[in-house]
């Protein structure tokens, strides 16, 4: 007999972010959408209290429009099932209400952690099929005795740190970045022939495992114009240009060093390259926020399990509002269901 | 009775540039559209073969679709008189033909820096009323004892030296540099209190000049999260905040610094901001030259005299084919018009 756990389908774990952010009220927006059917999807991991009144707001302020969603607190991620106009979810703290939106604060910060981590446990543990995450604040996980710059660093050591590398993707571009959440002084320091060439292994791996069958990467520049054969920095030639021709060797389809200022544009629309290496957090994620960043996705590659998320902050000044934009989540779950049916990335990819 | 230098129309001075490159053929492109009538505004800084056998090739390629331009060559710009019809040119060289397209040479480095000078020379002088560039190749300028690693900084030193930087334009966006063709870690090093602070300056008054009343003016942060606080880098604290205190504290309209990864997005459409600074190369260039670079012009701002140039390189790859795109030389001939007439910038300025 085929094992229960592979006949019945997995729940999306969701985060619920930082609760003084926009977080919860992207969930609620999202699930309550009833062409979407999310609540039949997902699972989300949240403060009860936060949740119902997140969902109390979104009704109040959209009455009758559809038939209005319930919630359903669950123990356990292995009692989850699909029911329709039910979204169920995991309380993962007990805060007092009202929350104070846009103000930094331990509990606050304590409460997003523990969405994280049980999220990423249960779907360690195959309960959860994978971890879509809303906004954090960083000051408050601070605050709470929890020390990373970002979602991505914490995912990494929860998940026992396996080299990640952090990709930004939306309808016309994919950049995958070599440093993240680093000084520029300190990201060109941490530019070498091994960050680079594991950022390219990463990153083949990640599109072919996702139905790009040859990946085709450019890499781009540290330095203007590439550096411009050496004349304006050295990193191209010391470690740039010798990991991609490692990269190669190996059978990955990667090319470069690239002109910062214009791969990005040849990349556009998946033309000539399917994702751009960057170098950089500005570097990559300048062109991927240019148009607007409503549909924007933040996926970490190098995970043992699928992580998407929003590509925008916990926007502290419009929280509480009813007025934050959706759209980010919704691709961020879409993303991480096309990731886990092994379907091409998105539809624009040619 | 007035001079007659003061009633008369001054002709525009545009050079060549490389003749291995695509400046000649976007030059003739541009100046046999009949609708634009540029030779009725442009005085041509070129060699005379060069420009007969892009003119001629232009002519094979396009039959009769309109009357041929002539070329006419004259000795000194204060002969120029606007014709209908005919091109007036003033010889910068004489190269043996044909050009080999796509090769660096040193007599092709001379070539266009003999035009660049000529007609830097002449505006100074009050001949011709501001200089647009086409471009030129680093490696035959340097081949030819030309060292400068761009127009910029040539430009700057035919001018006596005084401070000048780089604006990036289109019809979305203004950004302005402060280290434009250094390595990134000597870009970090040149980030300083007094660079940001000139960099303010010298935009708010080019601006100004062309009828913007008060600039609104963002600052790009160097640092990821325009450095969180001192998180990620102190460049911000040290340097860039301090120097915007300064400049509006002489009634500079500046903010930030800001994020470069969203800053570029609120600056769009000129919607929020009339230009943002830039910290460095790729920072600016790239949201510019995202959307497709047809378009771009690029401005010496701090200059005693009006510069526009496009935003494109040789394009050897391409020279001598006649497919090169000359919407970028037409954006820069008609950028310069309009600072001349001090118009305000663009028509899509709110």
């Amino acid at each position: 007999m085929t094992p229960i756990k592979n006949t019945k389908t997995l729940p999306l774990a969701i985060t619920m972010g930082d609760p003084a952010g926009i977080g919860p009220e992207i969930i609620i927006k999202a699930c309550s959408d009833a062409n979407l059917k999310l609540e039949q999807t997902a699972l989300v991991y949240a403060d009860a209290g936060v949740l119902q009144a997140e969902l109390e707001r979104f009704n109040s302020l959209h009455p009758a429009s559809q038939k209005p969603l319930k919630l359903l607190r669950i123990h356990a991620a292995d009692s989850w099932q699909p029911q329709s106009g039910i979204l169920q979810f995991i309380a993962v703290s007990q805060l007092p209400s009202p929350i104070k939106y846009g103000m930094t604060h331990a509990d606050y910060g304590r409460a997003a952690a523990n969405a994280i981590e049980r999220a990423t446990h249960d779907t360690l543990a195959g309960l959860t099929s994978a971890v879509v995450t809303a906004p954090i604040h960083k000051e408050a996980l601070a605050a709470a005795g929890v020390q990373f710059p970002g979602h991505t660093e914490m995912l990494a050591a929860l998940a026992g740190h396996p080299p990640v590398r952090m990709m930004l993707a939306n309808q016309e571009l994919r950049t995958v970045l070599v440093t993240i959440h680093l000084s520029m002084r300190a990201a060109i320091d941490a530019i070498s022939f091994e960050s680079v060439l594991e950022t390219l292994r990463i990153t083949h791996r990640a599109l072919q495992h996702n139905g790009i069958a040859n990946p085709r990467l450019a890499v781009a520049g540290l330095n203007p114009h590439a550096g411009e054969g050496g004349l304006f920095g050295q990193e191209e030639i010391q470690h740039i240009q010798p990991a991609i021709e490692q990269a190669v060797s190996e059978g990955i389809n990667a090319q470069g060093p690239f002109p910062g200022d214009t791969i990005f544009s040849k990349a556009r629309h998946f033309k000539q390259f399917d994702a751009v290496i960057a170098m950089y957090h500005d570097q990559g994620l300048i062109p991927v926020k240019y148009l607007g960043i409503e549909e924007g996705v933040n996926v970490t590659l190098g995970l043992p399990f699928i992580r998407t998320s929003v590509d925008h902050g916990t926007a502290f000044d419009i929280a509480g509002k009813g007025i934050a934009d959706h759209r980010s989540l919704i691709a961020a779950i879409r993303m991480a269901q096309t990731m886990l049916s092994h379907q091409p990335l998105t539809l624009t990819h040619s």
